[in-house]
């Protein structure tokens, strides 16, 4: 890593804590605060709120509206987290290196956490119309209740929910994480570029870009779940295989994997190439740590 | 019930039922999108729907708007009903007369559909600003999100669970179904009003309305529970009582709930007249039958 990407990394990180911190609240009732701020404060590489940041940067953004994009999808990342550990999902105990927020706040105290965060992401996308302009608002919530629901995140789920033991084909692996992981990824990535201004043009190569670099996150988290260590991984590692599930490394085999991940990656480096936008290297370095990472 | 308000409920209600069953995606993947529409369609006594448009016809506001505000706010309340029911949770095998979500499309199938339900709430909000304007996207969005989150109905839902077996003075009840059903019922009023112009004096005024109601309907509620059978209510009755939970009546006796009542029945109607709008009165007829209704 450049000291140059370690500076803005750490830099947009500390930005980027401090703002979620301040969004979640703690004396919301009845332990729902502690709940909240448990399952999503101090953990997580933040890939999506980082996407966000280098993506508004990309096209020169309104910076609090990306600083609340970023809050927002991560909001909406780590409630998907929290209901896909509980018993009737994944049934998960270890997320993050520690006790997952059923384990420490019981299955109705993580369902409702993760019902008020995915409440909270559009609160905090609508300020006062002073704040980010309402236009911008309204885009970004059509973004992110788009990517989160039906026919992204939680329509990517149920898929996922209904492959166990199936022989998926790879084209139907491919739609079933386009949904689960790649949706919000790329909603990252157009999020930060509604902030700014982008040609149509532009907006599509982004669009295209996000979306390669959320299949090869979703293609190496399938290499790594066969490769990795739990304590390395901070989650249960081989679990997908030990579920039964199909990943692409069960379907493609590791090095076919790997070079899709590779593939994928220059795909995505093209796309930046033909958006045509000032200064794109955060995103290129982004998506390069998502292909490279071990963990 | 007059004629004229007969043909306004009958008339509301079918368009409403056409637009939501337009809006529920039957083939979003994996069964999630049967689920959904078996959690939300043919059933309910769509109160919160009716509030919006009664609301939105006082102020003559955005007609597509004011429907896709009603779609909305019903897919919020049905979502929570779907998470409530859950084992986890309240545990309830009957709603509307019908096996719940999770009965029929198991947990993981009822938390997803639920999940889904909550984002597709924001995507009826946020059309392509032609269909609606993006100032009055943001409003209704802003609105939505604090009914439902944290501060409002998934609040309520985290003092409801703390509470029980807990000797709850009535000041500790009041607060819990504020949040937990009074937030979205209030809601429905302010975002029927936020689709046309009023005055903050009139909005402040529905805000007052829509804070009386719903507390009504709640206190109702907990009336109905142990005066009706589970036939005529359509869910198990008798059910807060056996799980402990304080209520209206365990904390005031039928006598005093029913008082109360009446009393907030006087104070919504006062507070229609105070708004000075045209034509109110749908929302004196709806306030009159939330606390007139035997199920």
């Amino acid at each position: 890593m450049s000291s140059d990407n370690a500076h803005w990394l750490q830099h947009g990180l500390s930005e980027f804590e401090l703002a979620l911190d301040g969004w979640v609240p703690g004396d919301a009732p009845a332990g729902l605060g502690q709940a909240m701020r448990y399952g999503v404060l101090d953990g997580g590489k933040r890939l999506r709120p980082l996407l966000v940041r280098a993506s508004a940067e990309a096209v020169h953004g309104h910076a609090e509206a990306a600083m609340r994009a970023a809050v927002a999808v991560e909001l909406i990342h780590a409630y998907s987290l929290i209901h896909d550990d509980m018993p009737c999902m994944d049934n998960d105990v270890l997320r993050r290196g520690r006790a997952t927020v059923h384990v420490r706040y019981g299955e109705a105290g993580a369902m409702l956490a993760g019902d008020a965060m995915q409440a909270l992401a559009f609160e905090v996308l609508t300020p006062d119309p002073g704040v980010v302009p309402v236009g911008l608002q309204a885009s970004l919530c059509a973004l992110l209740a788009r990517a989160a629901g039906h026919a992204g995140m939680a329509g990517g789920q149920a898929i996922d929910l209904a492959s166990i033991g199936m022989p998926l084909v790879e084209a139907q692996l491919r739609d079933m994480h386009r949904r689960k992981t790649g949706a919000l990824l790329q909603a990252s990535v157009l999020m930060g570029a509604a902030t700014g201004a982008v040609s149509a043009a532009g907006r599509a190569a982004l669009s295209d870009y996000g979306a390669a670099l959320g299949l090869a996150f979703q293609i190496v988290d399938d290499i790594l779940d066969v490769t990795q260590a739990s304590e390395k991984l901070g989650k249960t590692a081989g679990k997908d295989m030990d579920a039964n599930k199909p990943t692409y490394v069960t379907v493609l085999g590791i090095a076919s994997a790997r070079a899709q991940a590779n593939a994928l990656l220059e795909q995505a480096l093209a796309a930046l190439a033909r958006a045509q936008l000032g200064d794109t290297r955060r995103l290129a370095w982004l998506a390069g740590m998502v292909v490279d990472r071990d963990c």
